[in-house]
């Protein structure tokens, strides 16, 4: 399997201390060493770092986590690969422009006897379940929304989680998704999410020996989401989200819930 | 304007010694200082690396210089705005995967009046002509080749030049295009190239006071072309590209090749 992180705040801010326990899950701390990304979102642009190495010792993520790099979205993932070999083009998260956004996709999970039929695009580059079925989510999507170049929330949400219900019957699908502006989580496993906001308070990576103290770091306008398949501290309050659930997160608050059972 | 650089090998290689050059041109031996960007394709993988300050300072284009990626296949762009606002989302290249290909596309030149109709996606995020030429090129080839998921190069080529040619009588039209295993370069003013293979001689950088010779670093099987906006090197046969021409790249040679007047 896999490990998510996802963050969504109001005013751009860093993922560094989030990112720096993370990574040890990719090969120290966690047996995710089959590969690792981040895509960081700055106003409509996307930048995306990814590496087939494992994300404890990559010399691309001790770049990512020392340099501070602000963003009102981010999506990152540690791999073990279970469908798929380790290599480059297997990296979480995918890009597809749709509807002229940059989506990003990461995927914990594993979908068994998925083959959708797909278009010439978006098509998979790799051989992941995951990259196919974020593909077959934008395939649907684009069929729905066929003839309108922006789709707004309300309709978008509810389609979005009908498909990501179907593609569950599949096996597990924990995934997030953004296309800058909104954050998407769907649960059919793990997922947790903690809003941080003022009063900020310290907290203490759960793997990694640091400790850090937000109010030291943040003002009375910053707020953000970080969701991650396991929390990621040990002195905040991690809500788990429940199986069935897709949750819409924007400028560092859920929006948006619906759980089917 | 901007310019280019791309490199296509036969074996895997470093793209080190060029960018070292390249990247000075990035605001320090030229005025293209409005951000960089550069595209590495490893097996079907592709990673870009984005900044949007001057690739001659930029802590990013620092790591990559010193991070010795092994590619077959590299597209690289420094930034002088002429069409679209100092950001990320109009940094080159852009990507965009057809065909379960990432396609990778960096322009040098100013496109006037160019305002093409452009489907839900492909569609540019950001405000340049260059995003938009690429995205009709796309929009192009998909209706062309709608039916079918693979175009090979004799019929690809032809229909890419035929859309290029038309496109660049808007105004200057160079750009590097890949997807993974070939480079095409059209050149509408400036563009050179030049083949290095063995015997591998010494080659000294026009924009850093750097000297390599090329036999401590290859072996009798590698070749690769490298082109350029200008040429890179004083000691070797940089080869001007004719005005309206493409041309096409694969294992280190070029293999396809026509000139409209």
């Amino acid at each position: 399997m896999c490990e998510l992180l996802g963050m969504n705040t109001q005013v751009p801010a860093t993922v560094s201390f989030s990112f720096q326990g993370f990574a040890k899950r990719g090969g120290e701390t966690g047996e995710h060493a089959d590969g690792w990304g981040i895509a960081f979102y700055e106003e409509t642009g996307c930048r995306t770092f990814l590496d087939h190495t494992p994300a404890c010792s990559s010399a691309l993520a001790d770049w990512v986590r020392q340099y501070p790099i602000k963003s009102r979205n981010v999506l990152a993932h540690v791999r073990k690969a279970t469908q798929g070999s380790v290599g480059l083009n297997n990296c979480h998260p995918f890009v597809r422009e749709w509807q002229g956004k940059y989506w990003s996709f990461c995927h914990n999970g594993n979908l068994k006897d998925f083959d959708p039929e797909l278009p010439c695009s978006p098509r998979p580059v790799g051989d992941t379940d995951s990259e196919r079925a974020f593909c077959h989510m934008l395939h649907r999507l684009n069929q729905t929304f066929a003839t309108e170049c922006s789709a707004d929330l309300e309709v978008l949400a509810p389609c979005l989680h009908q498909i990501s219900t179907e593609i569950a019957r599949h096996g597990t699908f924990n995934y997030l998704l953004s296309q800058g502006d909104l954050l998407f989580a769907h649960c059919s496993t793990h997922l947790h999410y903690l809003v941080r906001q003022p009063p900020f308070s310290q907290a203490q990576l759960v793997d990694d020996d640091i400790c850090i103290d937000f109010c030291q770091h943040n003002s009375a306008q910053d707020r953000m989401v970080v969701v991650a398949t396991h929390p990621l501290t040990r002195d905040e309050q991690w809500v788990k989200i429940a199986p069935g659930t897709l949750m819409v997160f924007d400028k560092g608050l859920p929006v948006w819930q619906h759980t089917v059972s």
